[in-house]
């Protein structure tokens, strides 16, 4: 049993995953997140975890007193073994000895509610309660067991001789989801997907197949009307259409993102190359029709749902902070099975663009949601509680807020930035491959024995030029592959010796290379409009700006500062496409003309007939998107006005 | 006590309200959905009511057997209560003895129920159920009781002698609520209004000033926090901001319509100006800025809600049918108070694109949400359950469904479309005024003493001749008021020997007119496009065609008819605003270019880089919106594409 120090270690497939003691983030954007995450929002949400009694909830549970005091939602004790899964991650990365003993202090409590049968849950079997597996639909049960699995398995392969005994715990919760929901047992599913892959997870650190079999039994009954009718369909929890027969992925964006990641490492485990090639295809197609310009999916706020093909409005985007969790997983698998940059393309724009969008700076409050427009300035989010006891309302999507009662998202994002590095590169037989580009160490073995020893040194995103030091001699030649992403255009590859052009997709140098060696990878990072398919009607007539990997937004703070001109209040932001934005002392300026509207009785009328004011002419900063909402209250787009509405000047739009 | 025959019988206002004695819509558009409504609705809704076992409850109720064996949700007692409603109105028009009979024998099933202080409710206060008013922000139990009342009240304004006991029950159940809820009871209000309004016209028709004082309670006590907070914020059941200080409709859409029709009665029942100054600037705020083209109102799915200004998305606009029949009891309201003609003008527009648009052409099914812009070809609306026995998701909006788990829209459609006359026109002291235009005869004693008789004769809205026969000699002069919409530039007035230019608003026409005298209004119904205000994002770039009070819509079936082409996948509908919309043979065509674009892997791109097709041209028939998914499942759209998106062709955008 090979235990890398991974979130995904497959048996096989294209690219094999390096471990956090192979790479390690060393400095710049996301080594100051990982910082962040470690020194301020680890403490936090175990501060809120205590606060809101989830962790207590086991020891109620160990205490034979629940269900009497039992607080939170029916899934509040995946939040406990997210956490756990964090700080395993955490402890792999810095060997915090602190977090190592507020890890064993949590896994004690969590160990003493186990039952002698495995059976591990505070909300479901005692008197009182739902019976164990009554409510698969709504409950939850396979979905937190699934966490403790993954919490496990992190520690499994970070600290292989931890005697805590919480694989010990994981195992016996797994086994008896086997036995019970195995051949002969109750043939169905959890409403919410997260077993699947943990399962293959476990089976992977255990070498115990039986785990590998179940997950495969689930995904299998899947999509075949085995869960209850609901109002909001049988796609909401992706019961409609077998796996393997789906063409893209829908319903409820985060179970969808959790099963189609728990699919691939079926397909991957038992090589079933139909399934595989099923699952990559609904990645292709939700990528190209169901995708928000951050990489963001979901974008309906009643069932934390995909829309249908292109609907994708700004305005309320939903866009589940958890959803670009799992979206990352599943590229994340696709891409170690199948080798291709644009999984590594989306991970790198989900990244930049959702997963460092919902925390703080501080790492202390989060988005839940995260939309591309927001209309009204928030209310500052509070420290406290709402008035009636709960915390603040997930979907709002104004401010970040410290926890909330649905607090998925924050345990997420800290499990995501702690095993972080684990994504920035691979290895197969010829080499290592360079994915993220962050300020890197990088050292590992190839199967021929060549030590391949890197430092990546840049200034990524702001910077486009990555700077890879060879610090080893090679014998014998290795490739060193560089992604080049998709908007890239114009990349410059400089080895010693030799400059060339480096079209997106992938450049590989192949050498012995000598301790001392550079490669210099040199990315466009100027900022440039994009625009959108026309399908996606809600933001025709728009352009939106990014750089590099990061979508720009306009911020209301910047527009009054410019112009005491409100975000909301703007007639059209009248971009011309033929001046292209510009950095300014590090900024992104954007020069546009901003035209008030005022009011009138009624908001239809012939064309032509609106307020012929053609507004101020402005130069505008923008930020990036995840550093919006740092400055207090504020309204914000990501889509900028270049056609006025049909209502204004149609004789310009043609 | 005056009993006039119509919904709303205010003691002062500009406007007296005239009842089904004294105008019937005698033919055209009205009439034929009346006709449907009398013979195929009313049974299909009592059908479904017995199905679903609603007025079975009663029964249940009455045998003391509850709650054992209680279907639907907690508020289906009111739609037994709308459907009473619907048929008082229907038989006051009609006088139908076999709806007469089937009125009575469900009003005595719900006597039946009622307990000796008045109680009426088959949900809550028995053993085994929550206790009497203690969930009053989801409860619904004031709510069920206003329905009852305003069943009641059709009642006594249509038959004020029939002995069936309806009014009585209603009687003894508002006499309970202003015990428990009066001063010194229960400081709280219902989540759901409805009784505001009810007791309001239940004072009108008793004339127990203590109903109407426990309305103005009801009504000052909202929107202070006295319920709880909830995920949605206290907005969703305008407990947020107190009604006399708001200044726009928010949260819930019939929630908030009911409400504020409550309000504006118990303003104008109590003299209270600054209470209906407040109610018409929230009118004039909700029409401005938070209104469909088709008068629809509520954008959000997640909680039916009001979404913040601009916020109009037609892609799943949700646009509730009964947030279209609140809106039309608040219009009304303030059109008697106040007569302003944009009162009638959105009473109208939302009667011919929602309220019409709801049923099916057979009056079976319905709309529960009105898009704007369905994507995909919906499933055909099943006359059976769902597979988990429940019956159509109400939010489905491809096709109308027969019922739904939350089926208050049929009713509401129904009891709106039995008393469509009263909408028609109303009287003053110095004449008659049209609101509406049908084939009508309206008979009226004005206060002076003189009789107008008028019969209407018109194919409105195809055709816009209005023509007014005066069928009585009147020895003194009075004055007939003509409303001209908005849209209605161009409409020419036509009097006996004269003709001039009517101008939006109102025309009037005072004379001593004669048997024989003809008034002509002649409104230009020529098809037209129509712009949105550029803050409406989600319609940038796009133009909608409306015909008179119509709006129109582009069907697939009729894309596919010209082109093969679909609906959703259209890259630009490229419509040329200079050629404008026209009629042939009684339909409208619009000349258009429909370009396919190729979905390439990621939806976003450098302007200017899309596919160059230019597609093809093609003249294509619009339908009118409320006959769309008439002919099978389609796709749909009512703003069609003028300006490309951004990501095409930006060169012609300037």
């Amino acid at each position: 049993m090979t235990l890398i120090a991974s979130p995904v270690v497959p048996i096989r497939g294209r690219l094999r995953p390096l471990g956090l003691d192979e790479v390690t983030i060393t400095g710049g954007f996301w080594a100051q997140r990982q910082q962040v995450n470690a020194t301020a929002t680890l403490a936090h949400i175990e501060h809120w975890l205590e606060r809101e009694g989830w962790i207590a909830n086991f020891d109620l549970a160990a205490a034979g007193r629940l269900p009497d005091g039992r607080r939170g939602r029916e899934f509040s004790d995946s939040e406990v073994y997210k956490y756990l899964e964090a700080l395993a991650w955490e402890i792999g990365r810095s060997g915090d000895p602190a977090l190592e003993a507020r890890f064993r202090a949590v896994v004690a409590r969590v160990a003493a509610a186990q039952e002698p049968d495995g059976y591990l849950n505070t909300r479901f079997g005692r008197p009182g309660q739902g019976e164990r597996w009554s409510e698969l639909e709504w409950g939850h049960e396979l979905y937190c067991v699934g966490h403790l699995l993954q919490a496990a398995v992190a520690r499994a392969r970070t600290r292989p001789d931890a005697d805590d005994g919480l694989v010990g715990v994981a195992r016996r919760a797994a086994d008896l989801v086997c036995t019970v929901f195995g051949p002969g047992g109750i043939e169905s599913v959890c409403g919410h997907a997260e077993i699947e892959p943990a399962l293959v997870e476990l089976a992977r650190v255990t070498g115990d197949e039986r785990y590998l079999a179940q997950a495969a039994l689930f995904v299998e009954r899947r999509g075949h009307g085995t869960l209850r009718d609901i109002e909001f369909g049988r796609s909401y929890y992706q019961d409609d259409v077998p796996v393997r027969e789906a063409t893209v992925l829908r319903g409820h964006a985060v179970r969808a993102g959790y099963l189609a990641a728990g699919a691939v490492d079926v397909a991957v485990e038992q090589g079933d190359e139909e399934l595989l090639t099923a699952l990559a295809a609904q990645w292709g197609n939700t990528v190209a029709r169901r995708t928000y310009l951050t990489g963001g999916v979901g974008s309906h706020h009643q069932d934390e749902a995909f829309g249908d093909d292109w609907v994708l409005p700004p305005d309320r985007a939903y866009s589940e902070t958890c959803a670009s969790v799992a979206s990352i997983m599943f590229s994340w698998r696709l891409l170690l099975a199948q080798g291709d940059p644009r999984y590594a393309d989306l991970i790198e724009r989900t990244l930049f663009n959702v997963v460092a969008t919902s925390p703080s700076h501080e790492g202390t409050a989060f988005f839940y949601a995260n939309t591309l427009h927001q209309r009204r300035p928030g209310a500052p989010a509070t420290n406290g509680p709402t008035s009636n006891g709960t915390v603040s309302p997930r979907a709002s999507s104004s401010q970040r807020a410290p926890w909330f009662e649905v607090s998925c998202c924050p345990p997420n994002v800290a499990r995501t930035l702690a095993s972080l590095a684990a994504y920035v590169a691979t290895a197969d037989d010829e080499g290592v491959q360079l994915h993220q580009y962050a300020p890197a160490a990088i050292r590992t073995t190839l199967p021929d024995g060549t030590t391949v020893a890197l430092d990546v040194e840049t200034g990524y995103p702001r910077d486009g030029v990555i700077r890879v030091h060879v610090r080893e001699d090679a014998g014998t030649p290795w490739t060193l592959s560089l992604r080049v992403p998709a908007w890239a255009d114009g990349a410059r590859l400089v080895v010693p010796g030799a400059e060339e052009a480096a079209v997106p997709g992938t450049v590989r140098v192949r050498r012995a290379f000598r301790a001392g060696d550079v490669v210099e990878l040199h990315l466009p990072v100027t900022p440039r409009f994009t625009a959108a398919d026309p399908r996606i009607d809600a933001v025709r007539g728009c352009l939106a700006v990014e750089r590099g990997p990061e979508v720009l937004c306009l911020e209301s703070v910047d527009l009054a500062a410019a112009s005491g001109g409100r975000v909301d209040d703007i007639a059209a932001v009248r971009l011309d496409p033929a001046v292209a934005p510009r950095a300014v002392d590090g900024a992104v300026v954007v020069r546009l003309r901003c035209a008030k509207t005022t009011t009138g009785p009624w908001p239809y009328a012939a064309p032509g007939t609106g307020a012929a004011d053609d507004g101020e002419e402005l130069e505008v900063p923008l930020v990036a998107y995840h550093d919006w909402a740092e400055r207090g209250p504020s309204t914000m787009r990501v889509w900028l006005p270049v056609a006025a509405s049909g209502g204004q000047r149609t004789d310009r739009i043609r």
